[in-house]
């Protein structure tokens, strides 16, 4: 790759060493930024050979530690692979490099009124190849699907080196087993990603944004199933609490939305051809109070008030964050059971929730407790399973939950995941000890 | 399972034993129809405790002999797998047995408005489980994609008889390896799904269908490029040629559409929740002549010159039929140098050809030459591969092209499929053989 792609000064490897969230970082061995495929082949061929573990890192945005290297890992930053091959209008696809961000690629896509329908807050630094191999979520998930639904081919490169390229966006190929499902969502333990061919969807003109106050999460249920039935512009629908927007307006010193409070906040977001606002009209006599809006500036104060809320939790302390799931229908229950559980157990501490109401996904902020004290971290993660939810709707497993995965996966479903990855890393010098526990020595 | 639900004799298991096409058939040791997963459990561990080859089998109307027993297999039946679960109208979804036909599930599901976005011709024969197994596809597949884009969650029974269950719809689970994804196409030879959670679509009330008339396959794609722009309720468009239009107006006694005759034909299926008609005038100069139906009878009878296609070609011969998708941009090339592939190898034959334009997927028919001189079927199945395409698109690989699949799949990505094969079942004994090609004795 060159000498000067190749890093070794602590001091230069910080920022590929130490993760965003403060919780994980490592001394790697080096830090290595090939430039295409057929050096990442190289490196991998030479880490292979050396018998060293390697670490791919994309835009190294991610919650769970599955990108941040461990003493002695080699980092395979892929960032430097930014190839944006031409737009394919008849198929509405592309095939761009793993290291384009997540950004970029709205930008380049915006004068053709088409866009990737993922996005999520760390798109200045998420890259396209990242989010495919933790299969990135967001809050249009719920109306588009996460990225496994948009990938349409992927070029990866397995630990030895060998090169799989399946990049033509065939939309359909029952040629086998899927293997570019498998590898979304594998956090880089199975292969690296170097190119992805995405499908896109047309960017719809005309959009609104309403924030809803509600009196308890039953009623923001109703409002889901009304949405479901008669909103078909809705692409995004979040739910934050009293709590956590008291914290917001106070932090970023805003205003509060409406004159009284309110339990339960939705914020839902419309896009087509004309203009959707009619469309929010079945939730009048619904909802107690509300608010709309079609302009950009306006839209954006409104969703302040739920995208702040991260920020907020953040600037009050290190609190315990959990991203769970639970079935729809379950969510008043797993919030009125969190409650309960999270008094018994730190009583002094601040819960702040708020998440994505169309799928169920719960970000779960736990203020108070010493972050070594995961016994509020144990409860809420047994609470959602027993409801048949997800310990990681988004974020992955990693280093962060690769303990707690038994919780969601049975004994079965774990020696199914560690025949996969024998599959496909024999040597086990891919991302080692990412995802899969340490096997039960009894 | 009880004895009365174990067939042995040949006569009564006859419809188990022969396919649809008439090219598959075997002798099967018996065929056991159990009544619920745990006796699928119990069949299943009996038959690797004897060491028997298992074939699992929905509605058996299957085109790759993946769902036909050799001789001396056991046909496991799921077809009294009935259940249908409530729906769970907040999620948009349900939970069905593997046994119930697609035919079930719609009219089960049309007095809510709502429906899985996935359907095609063997709608009563076809089973759920079946349609999951092999990743089913069809007319709708470009607008929704195919079952795996709907399957929210599988129980599945491993070739031991250990049973895996993850039937509680998440959307968003990032759990480890999908294995949902994984088993949806691996047609039965990793695991026997018994139940499916699918996710459903609203059923839109306002349909307009039409037929277009086009000089050349070229102007076809201008077409699907306008459409995608500018025809948001496009939901099929499949397309056909003069040649198999004037023989499905002979078979099936039925006018000629358009007072001339044209090149290229493409059928527009449209569905929105107001009268979607106004939005295919885009199409106004663009195509050479038009029909347009919004009325279910007169919607049918446009869509019986494409429906009618595969039933002439049938009752016409013995046809070579190829089931392959290429890039969608690359749809003009392929058909030009197909017609010039068949007519160098087989001068006399006749090409029929028809498909879903928008994913590619192209259905070849080739009638005159015998069905053992297999010459015209490599030649179709290299040039869909040397431009990047299937050489299965829909319908799997089974018995019927699991010797052709390293024209469509790199020597690393077969050793990949056969790990994953040894993974889930080691002792081979779940419906062995079908997919992935003998191993080269060199």
């Amino acid at each position: 790759v060159g000498a000067d792609q190749v890093v070794t000064d602590a001091a230069v490897a910080a920022s590929f060493a130490h993760d965003l969230t403060g919780r994980f970082s490592g001394r790697p061995l080096l830090v290595v930024r090939p430039a295409h495929t057929g050096e990442v082949s190289a490196v991998l061929r030479s880490c292979a050979r050396a018998a060293v573990a390697v670490i791919p890192q994309g835009g190294h945005s991610g919650m769970a530690g599955g990108g941040t290297p461990r003493d002695g890992e080699v980092v395979l930053s892929l960032r430097r692979l930014q190839g944006i091959e031409p737009l394919d209008q008849t198929a509405q696809q592309i095939t761009v490099g793993a290291g384009v961000t997540l950004e970029a690629l709205q930008e380049h896509l915006r004068p053709f009124a088409l866009a990737l329908p993922v996005d999520h807050g760390a798109r200045s630094a998420a890259t396209i190849g990242g989010m495919a191999a933790t299969n990135a979520g967001g809050a249009l998930a719920f109306r588009h699907g996460m990225m496994r639904a948009h990938v349409r081919g992927l070029e990866v490169v397995l630990a030895d080196g060998r090169v799989i390229s399946r990049l033509s966006g065939l939309l359909k190929d029952n040629s086998g087993y899927d293997l570019t499902s498998l590898l979304i969502g594998s956090e880089g333990t199975l292969g690296v990603i170097t190119r992805v061919r995405l499908g896109l969807e047309r960017l719809l003109p005309r959009r609104a944004t309403a924030l809803l106050a509600l009196p308890d999460i039953g009623q923001a249920l109703e409002v889901l199933r009304l949405a479901h039935e008669s909103v078909p512009s809705l692409q995004a629908i979040d739910f934050f609490e009293l709590r956590g927007l008291r914290r917001v307006c106070a932090h970023l010193n805003l205003p509060a939305p409406f004159r009284r409070d309110h339990e339960v906040y939705l914020i839902v977001d419309c896009a087509a051809r004309s203009d959707p606002s009619e469309e929010l009209e079945v939730f009048v006599g619904v909802v107690e109070d509300a608010l709309v809006a079609t302009d950009l500036a306006s839209r954006r104060r409104l969703w302040l008030y739920r995208d702040g809320q991260n920020e907020t939790v953040n600037a009050l302390g290190v609190p315990h964050k959990l991203d769970v799931a639970v079935p729809v229908s379950l969510l008043p229950r797993f919030l009125g059971e969190l409650r309960v559980r999270v008094a018994e157990i730190a009583p002094a501490a601040e819960l702040i929730v708020y998440g994505h109401l169309g799928d169920g996904n719960v970000h779960v902020n736990i203020l108070g407790p010493p972050v070594e004290d995961v016994r509020v971290d144990v409860a809420v993660l047994e609470l959602a399973t027993a409801l048949g939810g997800s310990i990681s709707a988004e974020h992955g497993i990693g280093l962060a939950k690769r303990g707690w995965l038994p919780l969601a996966r049975t004994e079965t479903e774990l020696a199914l995941m560690r025949a996969l990855k024998d599959a496909f890393d024999p040597a086990g010098l891919l991302n080692p000890d990412r995802i899969l526990p340490d096997l039960d020595p009894g």
